[in-house]
């Protein structure tokens, strides 16, 4: 993309602070920063440039070219009623999970999608070139438009109808947020006997490598796909004082059992 | 550790392929490896130095210092039981779950662990140094030469009983082989729609990076940890035809629901 971009920011937490960040450093120019509370909206607006900070929903006055409404899933359509925007402008959202039918709230607007599959927090700088950007809008000039703005900060963009991308959160929360959950186990099991998480940090991000670069279920590893029924017991005894891990290890090993089981069939066919 | 070491690699598998090449990079020698399958011994023989293959468990005339059994855990103990090795030899096994109390099959025998917290597989290269290795020996000498070895080729050597060991196995399974099946979901509902599982890749590896930066459990995000029932319900819907992801799903959202209260209350005390 040439030419710079006049953004409005609405949300002032961690996706629109690097989203700030890596459009001020493409060149575009971030006009404004809202946030209900005023201070977060001053505090990202004082890193960046040219920023205004506000509290008020009244963007009518706003020479923003695009609007791009980065708040909270269960906030976001509370928001796009009460705001104000100049008619006829291009406000998207971040969501993995709104549909872009939440604009029809505003009549007088162009929705839009603009989703970062990624997870942020402000303390670990991210490479944007990496991070894929989904893109929707209703018209195609609004498509092309987005698509030019996502490829001048990502080298990863593509084109992500509301059904599609509900799929992608779907599959983050089983690849993300249950893993993470299963991390937390994992640390839990390790810290309540005074061993140190970080001794599985090179097994884990093997294993990441690994099921990225093949089917992960056809390199499963471990005594569960191994039907090793002394080991599967010995864990079910070590666990036997916590029941609430003993169910997820017993749910998640018949699990892959099961999925082993149908590749062998498959295999066989 | 300066002085050369002569080793006996029994086991001709990912992990004897990985340490193989290590201890010859530190300045050790391979003199021996035995598999089950002749070739399979021979194949990695030939990738080392003077290591002589062999399918025969007659160790007797092995100028080993140390046989490093690289075996699946459910032969091990049928494979300590039929080989005959030099006169109170050293033998270490590399299992994450087998007691020390494996080698009492053999009375001239000093056992011991050699504990690689890592996951192996022939194409992928391993960085040794950052490699934790736990090892364990019945008498203090042994156990000194055990950390010494693992040094020449590790950073990251400690001192692991077996029913720590057996802990970190079990983490280790949560982290990494229930892991790598949540990643096989993920991957399966994105495949279905044809949408390439790579999109995920950064998020996946941020998250791991994130949960090593913190304790897991409190940077846990998501519909669950956030109790957004639009998306909870929202997703249920597209997994209703998926019942086994269906009931993965709603036991690891409520395990984090749970596990949310309890920081909840912990912190307000």
């Amino acid at each position: 993309m040439t030419s710079p971009v006049s953004i409005a920011l609405i949300g002032a937490g961690n996706v629109a602070w690097h989203l700030g960040r890596a459009f001020e450093q493409a060149g575009h120019q971030i006009v404004l920063v809202y946030s209900r509370t005023l201070v977060k909206a001053e505090f990202l607006a004082e890193t960046l440039l040219q920023a205004h900070p506000t509290q008020e929903l009244d963007f009518s006055l706003v020479p923003a070219t695009i609007f791009i409404v980065a708040l909270k899933d269960d906030v976001v359509a509370e928001v796009l009623q009460r705001a104000i925007f100049p008619k006829n402008s291009l406000v998207v959202h971040t969501s993995g999970s709104l549909p872009i039918s939440v604009f029809k709230v505003q009549a007088n607007i162009r929705g839009g999608v603009f989703y970062l599959v990624q997870t942020f927090s402000k303390a670990v700088a991210i490479d944007f070139q990496k991070t894929p950007i989904g893109v929707e809008a209703s018209n195609p000039e609004d498509v092309l438009f987005l698509k030019n703005l996502a490829a001048s900060i990502s080298e990863k963009v593509i084109d992500l109808p509301t059904e599609t991308r509900k799929i992608i959160h779907l599959a983050a929360v089983f690849a993300c947020n249950f893993t993470n959950h299963l991390l937390g186990i994992s640390h839990d099991l390790l810290t309540q006997q005074q061993i140190d998480f970080t001794i599985l940090q090179p097994l884990v991000i093997e294993t990441v490598q690994k099921a990225f670069a093949h089917a992960p279920f056809r390199v499963q590893t471990g005594p569960a796909v191994r039907f090793d029924q002394n080991i599967l017991a010995q864990h079910q005894q070590l666990l036997q004082d916590k029941p609430d891990y003993a169910a997820i290890y017993t749910m998640l090993t018949e699990s892959i059992q099961k999925k082993a089981q149908e590749i062998t069939m498959l295999n066989k066919e």
